[in-house]
């Protein structure tokens, strides 16, 4: 479980830094970032994972989020990790910004020739916790996950199948009902075959049907984004959640688009919301 | 003057655009980008203008810096342009990372071949604001001016020599005395020609030791940056602040470097000062 660091740069009184490791999971070396509050100076923290869209890495949500004034204010670890293995060199890997590099959808693929490699729903769950716990001042009690677009998916569905794992979960623009739009059918039919019962296991709206949450769900959503009415349909998640009791705030943000613009302007508000159930 | 409108995005309640103009100056398209805080929907604001470093564009401080949120906050305009004219295909103009394209150093060449298209200094003190005052609610009568290192250079430079139109300036790790360091001399000496005279209307602190701005400026300088001992030099701006009377706050901060991670956890600091002397 060694890491290596690739820099470290001090940040708001804490240290912003990129690693990497080789994964158990995806059987590639992934990098990821962690950004440590000053407060883990003096006790192990609560570490909050972000999982980012389509065509991102992880640095992506480092360099744009403007959170880590926030959480060194609130005294909350940060962790992002990239968004698919890379390098791997499976035909048409790279062909598609939507499918492939940077578009794993955090699920672990059963179809081949994907299915040796893409497992970015156990690498997220467990492997890349696990590290972090070793690694870094990260209390293993206080986890939290939240994530945009193709990562707002991942987190809803990572914290839906795991509500051991996590006290707190949010999203900004989810990818809501991925069986139901583009998006969601192209990689899934990839990445977990025809059947699509087996796609079910991944969709948030489908999961929170039946298995509700026992802490409150956080949605920010854009009425400006572009991909609102072909690709993220926050409605579904909205009745799944009425029809299963689970408590969701969706706020529909006037004006606001899909981009990290939108996200930097709420990010201080989900950073609140997780420190409030992490922290107390 | 008319510009090209090529994206704008709502953040924090007001607007990031992005746009684009032929340049008079530079006899080129050249790029800019405009934070419009909602308070400019009732009254005209002052306009920031920011002046970015070696390599960057205009999109660098947008998206790295974390400032909309309390330029929003306190009602200031924000402004970058390129830091270079683009595309001229001069020889040379892409060879080296710190000479030619985006390494404008903001002054007026008067070398060949450089002198007929990089102005950069009259872009910044005189194009690129007029411009801003006919398409955007700027403030004519409240200008304030800051950057980051070649940037820091630049703002420290213009203002000293256009004492009527800034009522502020600040930089973070600026280049401070270039005719003593190699990226100002490399830069000079192509830019301007062998006769080091020409070069002193262009180092801030050989300016400051005759002409003392009538506000105090604002310098923030890393002790872990980088390029501190051999390209920065602070130490001249303060020697020359001190022999002319000039109002310095040059702020030394342990552990912090010469990037991005370090001007955002400053960055509310910079705007705070600019308001108090825009705004009052």
């Amino acid at each position: 479980m060694a890491i290596e660091i690739r820099s470290e740069q001090l940040c708001f009184g804490g240290v912003q830094g990129f690693y990497s490791h080789a994964s158990v999971e995806t059987g590639t070396e992934m990098r990821f970032s962690v950004f440590v509050p000053p407060q883990a100076k003096t006790a192990p923290v609560p570490a909050l994972y972000y999982l980012a869209g389509l065509t991102c890495t992880e640095e992506t949500f480092v360099i744009k989020a403007g959170a880590q004034r926030m959480a060194a204010a609130l005294g909350l670890m940060l962790v992002t990790c990239d968004t698919s293995p890379r390098g791997l060199n499976l035909p048409g890997e790279d062909d598609h910004w939507d499918f492939g590099s940077g578009a794993g959808f955090y699920l672990d693929a059963t179809a081949a020739p994907w299915s040796a490699h893409y497992r970015m729903g156990s690498y997220v769950a467990a492997e890349l916790p696990a590290l972090i716990e070793v690694h870094f001042p990260a209390a293993p009690d206080r986890r939290g996950i939240f994530g945009h677009s193709m990562g707002g998916h991942g987190a809803l569905v990572t914290a839906l199948k795991n509500p051991d794992r996590y006290k707190s979960a949010s999203a900004f623009a989810p990818i809501a009902n991925p069986v139901s739009v583009p998006w969601g059918q192209k990689a899934f039919s990839n990445y977990l075959g025809p059947d699509r019962s087996a796609w079910e296991n991944y969709d948030s709206s489908l999961l929170l049907r039946h298995r509700p949450l026992p802490y409150a769900i956080l949605v920010d959503q854009g009425d400006k984004d572009q991909f609102l009415k072909e690709q993220l349909h926050p409605q579904a998640l909205e009745e799944a959640a009425s029809a299963s009791g689970q408590e969701l705030v969706l706020r529909r943000h006037q004006g606001y688009d899909h981009s990290y613009y939108f996200i930097q302007t709420f990010i201080e508000d989900h950073l609140r919301w997780h420190a409030a159930r992490l922290i107390g």
